[in-house]
């Protein structure tokens, strides 16, 4: 995208966030708890998990955000702290505990946590190491952080951006993590977001919101939805723009430019999907509407039969029409549907209005052993579009999930 | 059941049938073709995917069954006959071949095809064994014919019941295939069953679908929905019992058998999924209507989490949890759900009002340790329940798919 810049710093790279990140002992020697820390109380949006089981700190999170203040960020892995007797009153304690070292009011934190349900979470483990989190905070620190919420993802996830505003640099820095549970109409994994830019709360939530329909609400790993994740983004209100408190063009370009950070974001969250060996893009183009564009890509995405046939390098475009076919049964002229399929190493074209095509099967293999493949769909009838991202279904997909209890 | 006998003859188990199989030439080496004759025109209903991408042999039956008669069906393996361009041709072609060989209105014919989709159907290979199926059609070669319609299945499938009706032994009987994109409502798979009740044609399209709902439709092993499936039944009417025509005792008898009969066959689609170890079967009690039961049932089967946590062993009940949170927005008390996972080796409580239970791990191990595993499922909202049933995800679900072109 033009008029953006990827930055160092991470999540850190807004001004006014610190955090710091250590081990407490949920996980086997790993990072497994970070601190992020505002200078001050910001404006703060966040969207949650659609499934209605919802962990507690998905409950006292949402409770502490309805004034969209917050201070400070706590969240650990290793422990989802879902479905327990103590979860609410755990994470309660863990808020208050927060607070009253970084001195802020309690309902000015938000919890998370991700990693094994229905096991009780060990308060204390969190709260033995809360000093030092204070004490080592840091803009430095931001790496750290992004590994610290890491459960199965291979590599840790952090980014950050700066672009313009009437003349005034703003910056929007994040860490998130997967990589399995991972499907379309959740908040879709843990995803903190900062951001230096003034604008109004109202805004700041309605930004986010859109952003993330079209991004991490259209990627999914495995079809499951999970009972944790949160997306939150802190804005410090720093860069000292004029307050964007209306949808003037200023807010559009805002939202812009976090619409395509969200969507880098989310393809690293589904390119590194469990056990995944490629990220797999579906485009879908010329929909009566929207939402039977992303309906299509979701549903191509999501098939466990293109998945492995990705996988296998197999140009398998019978499965894409099937899923295709139950994706929608109103909105679809099925006997007018192309489908092609590309990467780096070339573009070819395997079904034409709903027809195999004569296609070149070495070609096309050598398109599908890429790291990124796109499948591309032309319905025909319309001209809206959409995007989906997925991975496919390896072996590790399996062993993963076999052997890990989440 | 009581009430009904096992019995041998598969598919041609009822009077009036007969069936022969070859190889054609459409798979390697293996059967890939089946004829199945009735001595007579019968009364015949089907049931076909809800896939709106439909194979030519689904559009080509669902003509000839609009009056609900039939003589024959004619059915491949290795080739779907589905998105090419001359496929409903070939249907055609073929089943006035068929007709004109057994002697019938070409409308009287049934036609299926199995297999991978996009590539034409070679109708020759078909023709030229046409005259060798009419020859060797015997009520022996039943479990050839269950041969000749496999794809991935690893042993053919075919069963027979007897039961009285009025002081009549009727008889049904099958055979059928799975074992990929298989999932609740679609055909499902293809099955054909024959049976000598008699009974007009009206009751046995309805009863066809009420058996197909508790059965058929409440499998899956994968989530995906083909393009061809296709599930017939066949009465010829020949054990002279008095004509069914009314939704008296008799008919809810030969309901309650025909639906003891599917889900017997269901379960053995769903136990020999693609790469599958294990039957899981789901049972939700206690719901405020059957449609949640069944929402609840098969959300939980689909779970790819909850099949890999099958695969592996591991008492996960928190993907249970979460699949089911997943499954109905409403209609569901989230805060009150009772899970047990049960086998031949015991039974364990494992979650009681959605909190865990501290069970002993090494007793789950060994109840997980199982080919048949149930999930059951306490609501506690209601008194309505439903049984669904899948299979784990194993490395060789990965596998088959991965090379297979389906």
């Amino acid at each position: 995208m033009k008029d953006i810049k990827h930055i160092d710093g991470g999540i850190c790279a807004p001004l006014g966030f610190k955090v710091a990140a250590t081990h407490c002992g949920i996980r086997k020697e790993k990072l497994d708890l970070a601190l992020i820390v505002a200078d001050d109380v910001c404006s703060c949006a966040g969207v949650y998990t659609k499934n209605i089981v919802q962990a507690a700190p998905i409950k006292v999170t949402k409770k502490h955000l309805a004034n969209n203040q917050a201070r400070a960020i706590i969240v650990n892995s290793g422990n989802a702290n879902a479905c327990t007797k103590n979860g609410i009153n755990v994470a309660n304690d863990i808020c208050s505990s927060v607070a009253e070292k970084i001195n802020c009011a309690k309902e000015d934190i938000i919890i998370a946590s991700t990693g094994v349900i229905g096991v009780e979470l060990d308060a204390k483990k969190i709260f033995t190491k809360e000093q030092e989190l204070v004490s080592n905070l840091s803009a430095d620190n931001y790496i750290d952080a992004a590994k610290a919420i890491m459960t199965t993802d291979t590599y840790e996830k952090y980014d950050a951006i700066a672009f313009d505003v009437d003349g005034t640099e703003v910056k929007i820095g994040c860490i998130s993590k997967g990589s399995g549970m991972i499907h379309p109409n959740m908040g879709t994994m843990l995803c903190f977001l900062t951001t230096d830019i003034n604008i109004c709360d109202k805004l700041l939530q309605e930004a986010l919101i859109e952003a993330t329909n079209d991004s991490y609400n259209m990627i999914s790993v495995d079809g499951d939805t999970s009972t944790n994740d949160m997306m939150v983004i802190m804005s410090s209100s720093l860069a000292n723009n004029k307050i964007i408190d209306n949808k003037d063009d200023r807010y559009f370009s805002f939202l812009d430019k976090l619409k395509y950070f969200c969507i880098e974001q989310a393809k690293k969250i589904a390119a590194d999907g469990e056990g995944a060996s490629k990220l797999v893009t579906c485009k879908v183009n010329n929909a009566v509407d929207e939402e039977i564009a992303k309906k299509v890509a979701k549903a191509v995405i999501t098939s466990p039969l293109v998945k492995t046939a990705m996988f296998g390098n197999d140009a398998n475009w019978g499965r894409i029409l099937c899923a295709i076919g139950y994706s929608d049964n109103k909105g679809i002229n099925i006997d007018n549907i192309d489908i092609a399929l590309k990467s780096k190493n070339g573009n070819i074209d395997v079904c034409q209005q709903s027809f195999g095509l004569n296609f070149n099967e070495e070609q096309a293999l050598q398109i599908l052993k890429s790291d990124e493949v796109i499948i591309d769909i032309n319905l025909h009838n319309g001209t809206a579009s959409a995007t989906a991202w997925g991975c496919d279904l390896s072996y590790d997909y399996v062993k993963i999930n076999a052997e890990y209890r989440s």
